[in-house]
């Protein structure tokens, strides 16, 4: 089976799954914890190096206080339980902003070891496109000269995005590291993860040919 | 109805539908004219201002000699049928590369109208993603200042992507003007265009809640 080597996940559908559920919007996020940790999990079982979160943008700042609150908070809860997983963790975001929460400054700088573990986890936290390309100086096509411009660069090319809630779009994901990205997209909402939509996700990836544009 | 404004095409399949019709696999591009002119009749009855069609890549060309001729041959043809439809035509690509066709260098620098129609045509020749992020030099996080800097700057943000042929992946489509981009994926080939396809994707987007990321 040809397995992914990076898997990225937009964790989509929190707000309309708590909608659905009776609760209020902003309550959908703590129910994206679990998933979190079951499909980082399985990404470990499936051999899978590299696993990266979208957590939140800098767009989805302009929410309403009670949802950024609640889903910064989310994020931040996220992380401390990844920590418990043998990961290597890198948060990857816009820390100059006041919407970058403190707590999690210490893994911006580069990846921190926890336990023996190799899989490597990236957290987009407060990440925007425009913050990505914002201080790029560039005067070659060579690719890994542009890729080492962004201000993402620890983060490699990835082959698969999962999203959760519906929607076939990137929503601004790594614009560069997306480019030949096989995109999966799961009409359950993240809340609703089960190990099953997953591996849907893995089976339906080893049935495309990669061809990196060629 | 919700139309998008700019709608981008990837024309994909041409060579699978060859194989699939007894043809050679070069033979298959000459079989996606027709369609290409079709789409831009549809588009401009649903008041689609701006057209995008994913002609070929850089990538592309590490093909074997004959398909390259093939696609660089019917990409001519096809800005040959499309300068009779009444349309503002903008040829983005790389043009210091010997692989660009100087037939097409006169389309290239502004846009040139062609009757009395205002849509706007942008057809990718010769594109490649590292080409149009070659040339950056951003200190801002200013969207439009950024994306003035992209060697693709005349063409504007993508609304709705809609690729034939079954693979839903941008194969370096435009990066930066993807980021928000809903992407409609038909498992017909490009050869196998029909009205109804195209109809399909418009109806599908006119269902998608806008955002924007927020």
């Amino acid at each position: 089976m040809r397995i992914p080597k990076h898997v990225a996940i937009i964790p989509d559908g929190n707000r309309r799954w708590a909608n659905e559920s009776g609760l209020e919007k902003h309550q959908g996020y703590e129910h994206g914890l679990n998933p979190g940790v079951e499909a980082l999990r399985l990404a470990k079982t499936y051999g899978i190096e590299e696993l990266t979160y979208y957590g939140f943008t800098t767009d989805n700042c302009k929410r309403p206080p009670v949802q950024v609150k609640a889903f910064v908070d989310a994020c931040i809860d996220a992380i401390n339980l990844i920590k418990n997983e043998d990961v290597r963790l890198l948060v990857v975001g816009n820390t100059q902003s006041p919407m970058f929460p403190s707590e999690l400054l210490p893994y911006t700088k580069e990846r921190v070891a926890f336990g023996t573990g190799t899989t490597k986890v990236n957290f987009l936290v407060n990440y925007g496109w425009e913050w990505d390309l914002g201080h790029m100086h560039t005067d070659t096509t060579n690719r890994h000269t542009i890729m080492d411009c962004l201000c993402s660069k620890d983060i490699s090319r990835i082959d698969l995005i999962i999203r959760w809630g519906g929607r076939n779009r990137l929503s601004g994901l790594l614009p560069v590291q997306s480019v030949y990205a096989d995109f999966y997209t799961l009409d359950e909402m993240w809340p609703e993860f089960s190990k099953d939509q997953f591996s849907r996700a893995i089976e339906w990836y080893n049935k495309q040919d990669v061809t990196l544009g060629g």
